[in-house]
């Protein structure tokens, strides 16, 4: 009941502060999780097994954060079923640019399902996961509309505030 | 039974020979799927009332595929709690570095699952939108692990007639 | 009398010291605005909603300021048939490319006048929305000449301390 | 009363067959307007007392099209107080990414109100003019409510040719 | 005698045109070689395999070109203690710069040698090889001296051709 | 005798900074310049006059600094038949790359002969100017002479200084 | 009397059909020249020593267009006091982005003159390289002032043109 | 027996504090090196001459940093025959962009083996020279196969951390 249903996984402890928001926003949804890290250049064995093991301990997404040449979310889906979110992570001079294109341009046969560079994919990796999962569990569909409503809410709140201050 | 999980979505009868790719894939691995014409910008209504009524429908899954300054996955994704994936269409001088990042680069709290631009990417769309599928229905995984199976013999095969015709 | 003639709209309250220089720059010409805060992605309807009962509002030119994957000026754009300026932010890694081209890149039919990035362009778009009310409001004529001739003389200015200084 | 309203100007012959597009959507739309000719670079001159001067002439907006270093609409926008809205063309082997640069990125207190590159900004440089005129012209709401009808229209008639068509 | 020292690894036969390039300039200078096609995403345990066992097959160098979100060099350098020259292709619309970003901004730990976008890295990655090989096999120097001499005198004749035909 | 051989120009006393190198080099080869702050948007006329006047006053070489959409140098190659420099300022948060192709960008007929972005080019537009003045005086020659040895003499120095500190 | 005064130079024969427009141009203006193929690369020496020995010669400007990553402008400027003009040449899949970086971004002490990227680029070394002999030779201000005027009536008889057939 | 194999040569001391990366790198693997300071543009024949005659002194591979119009790798790599790796520095505005297309984008016939912009590039660098020199070196083996190891076990300590602090 309590075992992870989404693994987030990173290259490096340095990623962990963009990461962290993956984590904080699925535990706010209270879905289950599990960080990793492993790299695909460093560690490639400990990554294969991983992606190649992750669906049968029932990890059902894999989130993979990654910078630079980032490979770590290509190479996991290269080796599972499962869906995997790339989160470009901007560690290098070049902002991010070279994350999310090697990310992204994956060649067809092996998705990667990306999201925007740093904390905001982050956090919208999560929300993802959460969407996925609701495609097959519709009781978290009511996490995903409080989410929804709470967006629209804190966009009126936001208002609210600029007009008492102006 | 045979109502549609996938919507296809696109901006313009242009972008139609790039995202018959996803179709065709879904077509392949048997997924029920439509196909629909709708514009963020020059019928933004439209768009809004089928993105919200899509989940009623029976839609699981929502690929959306848009060029320039594509918002058309973004505002589905702004008006459902299904899973958006976005194909960014290379539709201008731009080459689609322009698609691309419109629809990457997303705001916290609506993420739009972002595969790679053009052709390999539909193909992509479809392959994610399986893998989602499966998440919640494991007698799709058997076609998971069928296409696995099949893009690493197409390798091998192209490898033989490499080393035939050397 | 004191009805806004101009509404700035933006997508998060982190836009708003970029935008202030919209709001400070139409103040200094005397011309009546709203500010709002309100977001294509979190809160589609209000946007949309609001975007659509403008013109009856009294409200003539739209400015609309967004970063990342800026949809917020094209989706206003989309509902409203007045003059929409789109105000690119650079709030993310990419330092405001992203912005620019998902403002800017608009498919045939919708137009979105784009300026600059950052505050520039937010000073830009008060100076275009005196430009676009002064084209059917001839009084305006002199504020825009006396703002021609207080930049050449704020250059004259700077010339004359580099002068005296060097 | 035939007499021009919108200017549409261009730095080369080249450009002729993308600007062309704005003229024949000014004249789908029943709005006059002259093209012309000149040069930032190679006609100063010439360039500047045909800024200087369209005001007295009647001229209410310049649409001003240019490629490469496109520095066209933004000097016609130095010599002028009409709005200048600007196209920028993709002539050289940068796709436009230069022109675009140079023609949005003007510093404060000089608004060129930039579309997309190429044809689709020269349609829509046409349809933002409408929308100005029509800010000081309520007769020509009716014009745009008109275009937004038929590109809404546009989009059904598309998806429904599309569903016989699949 | 005649075993390969030098693999020329491509992920797909779509690479073949630009990857020849490698193999004719290696044939050129009397290095034996091999060709093969493994995909780090559609085939990653055959990738990894065959990156894992060259070493000890006598293969001293591994040329691996692959476009996109290019991984495949980057994979076979995770696998193996043998210098890897990278070679971006140009395969998607963003005309190889994805391919380099994701061949060349590798993290610290696991380099990957990057040459050129295209047919003029594909031939440089073979003198590259030469030159590697070179370091431990003085033999192979008076080859390299050659190369250098018939790319002056290469230089030389054209530069007389010009001359005489102009 | 003491009349200024070469023109700084700049759009702003924001670029005084970077702009400065130039004069500094220029003063360290003692040639004769002055400076002056105008604006190719802000202040037209004068700019154009600026330029139209050079030459008369005896001013044999301009330089000219701007950020952005850079119009400065080319406005200045506009109206003078003069060589015109321009030094791109990274200004804006593109870092320059706007204002290098606004500058260096010029279509067929009006070079400006375009340096580095930021400090280094602002340097070198001395040298160049330095360059341009001694193909027609051999007498600065010997400053030339002189500078490229204090180059390689500095090369000589940092290199005998990371001996002795290694 | 017709010893040349400017020296084009490039890398590769395939560079001559831009660079003749070069040629061209200093034709066009009575301007000697002459024509040279060497490479920075390929011919190191020969390129080191024709650029010592150009002012030597009488050579007074050293015209030089290279692709990819454009060294040979700059590496001619490290051996010669003589002012040299940059041509990017867009030889590769990044169209000349690469070669415009590689010959403009020059460090401090040591200027190239870089111009457009291509065709447009060639014409302006010719009229700069002319710009600068007319600094110390005021017979040639002649050829520039017809020069100018030539362009103005090129824009007048264009825009004649334009109107005859519209 | 001391005499150094690998030189770790950069075109300024503001290079150092990246290029240490690589000099650390060396000396943990035990290989000997040599840094020198030498200009591509501000020193060419010291330049040139060295890397003429790094082979005769027993270098084996030459490593090169430079930043902006990074001429420095490929002016050594075309006057030697050992291989040559460049590492991009960035230094200008660019942030590396510009040193990357410098390095990389050699015409065919001289390679420069090109790594990662900035510190992680320069400790590639050296882990890039100790594979080289393994090629010949059997005995260098063994330090790339701890290499390998201590990075996964740097991957697994790291991952341990992570689980333990979670």
């Amino acid at each position: 009941m309590t075992e992870p249903r989404v693994a987030i996984v990173m290259g490096s402890d340095s990623d962990l502060e963009i990461m962290r928001e993956a984590a904080n926003a699925l535990a706010g949804f209270g879905i289950t999780y599990e960080m990793e890290i492993t790299s695909a250049h460093r560690a490639p064995e400990r990554t294969a097994s991983y992606a190649r093991h992750a669906v049968e301990r029932g990890i059902r997404i894999i989130i993979a954060g990654a910078g630079g040449a980032a490979h770590l979310a290509g190479v996991i889906a290269a080796h599972t079923i499962l869906p995997v979110i790339g989160v470009p992570i901007p560690s290098t001079s070049l902002n991010g640019l070279d994350s999310l294109l090697a990310t992204v341009q994956m060649p067809a046969g092996i998705p990667v399902a990306t999201v925007a560079i740093g904390k905001a994919g982050a956090t919208n990796a999560a929300i993802l996961a959460l969407q996925i999962l609701a495609v097959g569990d519709p009781e978290l569909v009511a996490k995903l509309d409080a989410h929804k409503e709470k967006l629209a809410r804190g966009v009126e709140e936001k208002a609210r505030q600029l007009k008492q201050g102006g």
